[in-house]
């Protein structure tokens, strides 16, 4: 019988690989943090002079995104990152007593599936493999077709490099035939532990797995008049503009307390954003053409300048972002579509407070919200929005598209930004290793006098240090 | 029309349901932590002289367990919750730094639907329904239809006392019309948030909700040479026995070191337990008709005299488990099947580590596992065990289904034990009130001297504390 149909060519590819995955981590999960920690360090050096080519590779191929931003990011990312991880214990003895009882053991899951994001390739496709590495667990990369080459590659090459540094075979893999039914087999098969995704899978699949979604979505910045005006919209537009608009975190709604409003606007308008008119504003909307939370795709990861000439008006060389200047937060307005471009919409509402209710809700019906991010240094004022706000995060006086991420920030570094808040996955927060673990505990009688001994302080302030690390770095 | 057909009432009610809880949740998410925590201390004030009666109730409805037992349980379960609850603070801020900053804050999910087990219906819906109001969601119970009356029973006592408290209506309600049709309706509705399953719903419906899986199944037990053995023994049996073998932590396969088998034989038969001739074990096996990980469901919860009755056969009147003497762990052996009665399998492998080797395999195989127990005296074996076991909780020299349950142990107090080693689930863990929230971390940047101010330690301390009043207390 030598006919193959795609689609059981695929469904076979499914089953060997993830079959091949629970083998590889069978020995996996006998390693320890250190040695696997060593091996991700190897890779982080050795891939750092194979960056440029793969943001190349992406943006030719995917037509999205800006070269020069994706490298830095990427190198930036990837360093802080190297900073990080050797400080995260995820699996093996993670708390013993004076006595020598070992109290909690990270485990790893076993075989975790990831759907690497269309819009950030490389960053995407080598966090997820990091992390399944790290956590000791073994992991199937599902490219998505828009960036289907260079998914193939980047695992290939980190494969190759952790084979070479001691991972078994089978451990980091790639679906290559990607039909449907191939990723039904792969995300429903008995030795799949979880599923990340930061694609187009959702849990509208019944994978019966727990799933991990990496939101994207556009994020409401709020500017209140304590805020560094100048500060807040100089990061406002290197946050939004960074990789023409595509990262997760990235600020799409922004609402200005009416008493600073024209200076806001001075400061944008000084820093390189062009306001549109009415009828350019209708040209951009014909091209963007926003429905169903999303643009037209051509426009996805465009710069300022391509936007404008795409939609036939023209803008100085030096803009940055389009902003679309608005007198009311409404539910109709195409802008609250989700816009992985450098467009901003700028409410101008007078009770400024009720406009951030509405965003909000707006966000919330729409699913959309993972992010929020605010300038302001009123004690007060954030402390109201860090308690009442319905997101998973806060970014406070930065950058919301590297904060969230953790780049410079106090949050962890990540590109997954759990989307629990957008009605997707199980968890809101930045995902690490530690999330593609499970703990197992360990219950000692209290009332034996052999286990009373006092539990070691240096393990439990662990997430101390972890804060003070980053904040004191 | 005055034709109303069931499916489509219950779908009805479905929704009131939800569309009120989440309205109600809607106002408690502006309670203060501490308030919640007062209504559950005067709810647990108040509940506890009906005990009692809810036993009454469950035992004549189900036919299942032992009213002295479970009496016993759920008073000694809600004394300690009471005592633990307070040290939780799973909503609002959770941390903090000097400068005032909130850091961290606790988000309930919003409406969490419960389906409480059908074997410990007091405990579950009364355990469920009170973490429901520690973490301020709105919980809406689905009754087992074996546990019907006394589920709906419980929850409008609950409802009652909660809401002369200041709970809002709305916020703790039972749907009454258990159609299939209404239990999908309500969990696949878009303002559920979350699932807990301690009964027959699992992850094969395709609810696209995090659901949370307290785990049923049974424990392997190892009596290593180093064991109190008069201790161990007396542990088992008093766990095994317990509300007769119902709990979900509860021992059911025993191995031991040969050179203490025939010791601890002798300690079996001296406190109680019988051992079953070839002939008994054949008429008790006709009686179970152990299969697909279950037995006869009229053979769940009775007593070991009970069962010798049915099955024909007669123990003394002092029996308090029934054995099964095997020479070696196989998967056809009919005890491998789940039994939630006083029945354990002795196995008398002379290679006492592979034994328990493979009988872990053999739940894993089965997706049973969530829970081992151990008695050692040998801190390395305590520790490989810990090291190795693929479950989410090892019991050290204690009665399994108490310790696991963090009854005088240093596991959190619940009934509800994370099945996510079994398959079912996204959590591995002794499921509290914090599972049911999600964490807003508000990330301030590193660049900032303003924020650098030091992180305060007391919130960090807060695992080492927990553990340590458990510990000390």
């Amino acid at each position: 019988m030598s006919r193959a149909d795609k689609d059981l060519l695929s469904i076979q590819e499914a089953r060997i690989l993830v079959e091949n995955a629970r083998n590889a981590q069978f020995l996996v999960k006998d390693y320890k943090q250190s040695y696997l920690d060593k091996i991700i360090n190897q890779l982080i050096d050795d891939i750092t002079i194979e960056l440029a080519h793969f943001v190349d590779m992406e943006v030719n191929e995917t037509k999205r995104g800006c070269k020069k931003d994706k490298e830095w990011l990427l190198n930036t990312f990837l360093s802080q990152l190297k900073k990080e991880l050797p400080n995260q214990q995820c699996i093996g003895e993670l708390l013993k007593d004076s006595a020598g009882n070992i109290l909690k053991v990270g485990v790893p899951l076993g075989v975790v599936v990831a759907f690497p994001s269309e819009n950030n390739v490389v960053l995407n496709t080598l966090y997820s493999l990091i992390i399944g590495i790290k956590s000791g667990n073994s992991i199937i990369i599902i490219p998505d077709n828009q960036a289907y080459c260079t998914t193939i590659h980047i695992v290939n090459s980190v494969k190759n490099i952790c084979e070479k540094y001691g991972l078994p075979v089978g451990c980091i893999t790639c679906l290559e035939s990607t039909s449907e039914s191939g990723i039904l087999e792969i995300v429903t098969h008995k030795n799949t532990s979880m599923i990340i995704s930061a694609g187009k899978i959702t849990n509208t699949t019944n994978t019966q797995k727990p799933m991990i979604y990496g939101g994207t979505g556009g994020t409401p910045v709020f500017i209140e008049h304590t805020a560094n005006i100048s500060n807040a919209v100089q990061s406002v537009i290197d946050s939004r503009s960074l990789d023409n608009g595509m990262l997760p975190g990235s600020e799409q709604y922004l609402i200005v307390e009416q008493s600073i409003a024209s200076e806001v606007k001075k400061h944008f308008q000084q820093k390189g954003a062009h306001f549109l008119s009415e009828e350019e504003e209708h040209q951009l909307l014909n091209l963007l053409q926003p429905k169903n939370n999303g643009i037209n795709p051509i426009c996805v990861g465009k710069n300022a300048r391509e936007l404008a000439k795409m939609a036939h008006f023209s803008v100085e060389e030096s803009t940055n972002i389009l902003v679309s200047e608005k007198n009311y937060v409404h539910e109709l307005d195409p802008f609250v579509n989700e816009m992985k471009c450098p467009v901003i919409a700028f409410y101008l509402e007078p009770d400024w407070m009720h406009a951030c209710e509405k965003s909000i809700r707006l966000l919330k019906e729409k699913n959309n919200g993972h992010t929020i991010a605010i300038h302001s240094n009123n004690i007060e004022v954030l402390n109201q929005f860090a308690l009442k706000k319905p997101v998973g995060r806060m970014i406070v006086n930065s950058p919301s598209s590297l904060a969230s991420m953790g780049i410079d920030s106090t949050l962890s570094i990540s590109c997954l930004l759990g989307g629990l808040t957008t009605g997707k996955g199980i968890s809101a927060k930045n995902i690490t290793a530690s999330d593609l673990t499970y703990m197992r505990e360990i219950s000692h009688s209290i009332k034996c006098v052999e286990y009373t001994s006092r539990v070691e302080e240096e393990s439990h302030e662990k997430m101390l240090e972890e804060i003070l690390r980053k904040i004191l770095a």
